[in-house]
């Protein structure tokens, strides 16, 4: 059966990152009998300059027929003076609804190799393994109504709606207690209950799902100390629950205590676990076009899409075990670099990690 | 003239660490000739025990009375089954709310003697001095409708509304511009107006203020980014300006960074400089009533009372110069003890500083 990636590079840096992960998709093909077609479409401000628009229709059709999907990163200086509904970030809110791909899977990992990159001292990061588990399609990012206009003082007023129904907070409980018992069976849900009416339905909601899986212990923080706790003690977490904008938030602070942002990779499922693979870091305009950008997440996201959409455990280790093997080497971009490792270029490590497979 | 301050102990920790606050106030009444008279309301968890609500009339009136308020924490595992209405929160956010107190300053900062207490490596945080500017009285905590309905599909449905008038960022841009210019003279405001409408005003509002402080450099960041950039970076931040929502957020997460949590005091002002004083930490239960707590926050908080409301700068510095004293004699309590320091009780180290006066 021949699998269908749509690649969709983006902006930034998206269009090198996403040519290294292809390079091993390439050697899967050749060497372990991987079979995949893959079809190149346009989103962002790449699909802007073209089309007029950040998510054009083909992208759409092309991403329906798709079995999976490869992304790099959207968004730049350029397209920001645009109005808000051409900006390339409309076209990943585009596809993330339009797909229904309410479960985003971003794991924050601390790679041995790399202790020295992290803000935080060592005892405190060794060995953290997070996955945040943060609903993507509903919450203030789509809730209506929304806007702007002009009050009852003559002033003018912007408004958004935060909102979930218990269907929307049903789903996303379900992945991430299924996920938790694949882990450690500890599963911390973060909100506001205290103030939001709406986080405390989730809260209720997530309980009533819980009830389904005994053998997974089941807590709840607020989201103000949940980003206390993750620089305090980030090792108490093994799943982390969130909704929306909380997760937005909570899971850059996370990736960022593992030092490696550039290292990252995350998932966007839909209910019968077709996904969306991309790197967590962004589109990093400063940097794009010179060949200095970290490969490795969106190498990583590859590997996400064979375990998670395919359910080849063996093929997405066998990457992650090349990229280990590439960082024992000494190989190192830019951002990732210190004493001792040799600095390499994004192309020079995707070839490095082709050369461990 | 006689400084008129309600005193609001709050539940947990709060009143054995108001009690060091008060006494640290004493002294400074009879040796400093500060002229004050002080009296007690409850609020919170405590409130509601005696009253059956959390915010009595008779403490909305005191504190309307007062020239000043010093608060301790509201809130407990005690009242958490309580209907959201008779919550401690609600005495607290009503108190913000009914007395305008819009302007939320929270400073992060870094005592040198407690580098070890921070769990981030030194050289990310030593010197670490970031002044979170939060809007309080607006937003998402306050906005309507809210609340929780059944859906068309008959289903439950929590909802929230994020909404800012013109006025209301404005007046709280001004608040954080001011406070720039008496700094290092940059203000970073948050926002996420690549996605939320509200906030893409919140970002132009600022930008308008900012023309009157052109002495002052405005940058503006997104939320997630921040949280972000806090973890990898914090010195960058001079003055951060929030709305409500995010800004409970990031100050915990920046004043987490200073691993001195029991240290930080924060002030809720009104459009005239009136003022509440509290910790950033909240009630702890699970010390509470143990004489262990960490007095230092609320007696820095008293600090900010003489220097915001009553602009006794030289009171205030005393009192900041007496707690650096009682740190450099090794006193220090169970939160930021550490080898070679002399663990003391929460009285105490209120009598440590008072001594040191
Ligand atoms: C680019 C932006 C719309 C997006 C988000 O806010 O979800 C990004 O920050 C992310 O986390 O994937
Ligand atoms: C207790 C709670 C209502 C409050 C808030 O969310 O504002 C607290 O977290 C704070 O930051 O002062």
């Amino acid at each position: 059966m021949t699998i269908k990636i749509a690649v969709l590079p983006g902006d930034g840096i998206g269009p090198e990152i996403v040519a290294e992960a292809l390079k091993v998709l390439d050697s899967l093909c050749t060497d372990f009998g991987l079979a995949v077609e893959t079809e190149h479409a346009l989103i962002g401000g790449a699909a802007y300059d073209v089309h007029g628009t950040p998510f054009p229709q083909e992208t759409l059709t092309l991403c329906r027929a798709a079995d999976s999907i490869l992304l790099g990163a959207v968004g730049g200086p350029k397209w920001e003076p645009l109005d808000y509904s051409l900006r390339p970030e409309r076209g990943l809110l585009g596809l993330r609804s339009e797909l229904e791909l309410f479960s985003n899977l971003r794991p924050a990992v601390l790679y041995p190799q790399l202790v020295a990159a992290s803000t935080l001292k060592p005892e405190v990061v060794v060995g953290l393994d997070i996955m945040i588990v943060r609903e993507l399609t509903g919450g203030i990012y789509f809730g209506k109504p929304r806007g702007r206009r002009i009050n009852e003082h003559g002033e003018r007023e912007g408004y958004n709606t935060l909102v979930y129904s218990e269907s929307e907070i049903r789903r996303i409980a379900h992945s991430a207690f299924q996920i938790a018992r694949k882990r450690n069976k500890r599963l911390c849900s973060i909100d506001k209950a205290n103030v939001l009416e709406c986080t405390e339905l989730w809260r209720e909601v997530v309980i009533e799902a819980g009830k389904d899986y005994p053998d997974v212990a089941l807590s709840h923080m607020y989201v103000d100390n949940a980003a206390m706790q993750l620089v305090r003690n980030p090792k108490q977490f093994d799943v982390m629950l969130t909704d929306n904008m909380f997760g937005d938030i909570l899971s850059d602070c996370a990736a960022m205590l593992t030092g490696s942002i550039g290292m990252l990779p995350s998932a966007s499922l839909d209910k019968n676990g077709k996904g969306m693979y991309e790197p967590i870091h962004g589109s990093a305009p400063d940097i794009a076009g010179r060949g200095i950008a970290n490969p490795i997440a969106t190498i990583l996201s590859l590997a996400m899409m064979l375990r998670y959409s395919f359910d080849d455990a063996v093929l997405a280790e066998r990457i992650e075990r090349a990229v280990q093997t590439a960082l024992d080497q000494g190989f190192r971009t830019a951002d990732i670099a210190s004493e001792g490792t040799v600095e390499v270029g994004t192309a020079a490590m995707g070839d490095a990690i082709v050369a461990a497979l």
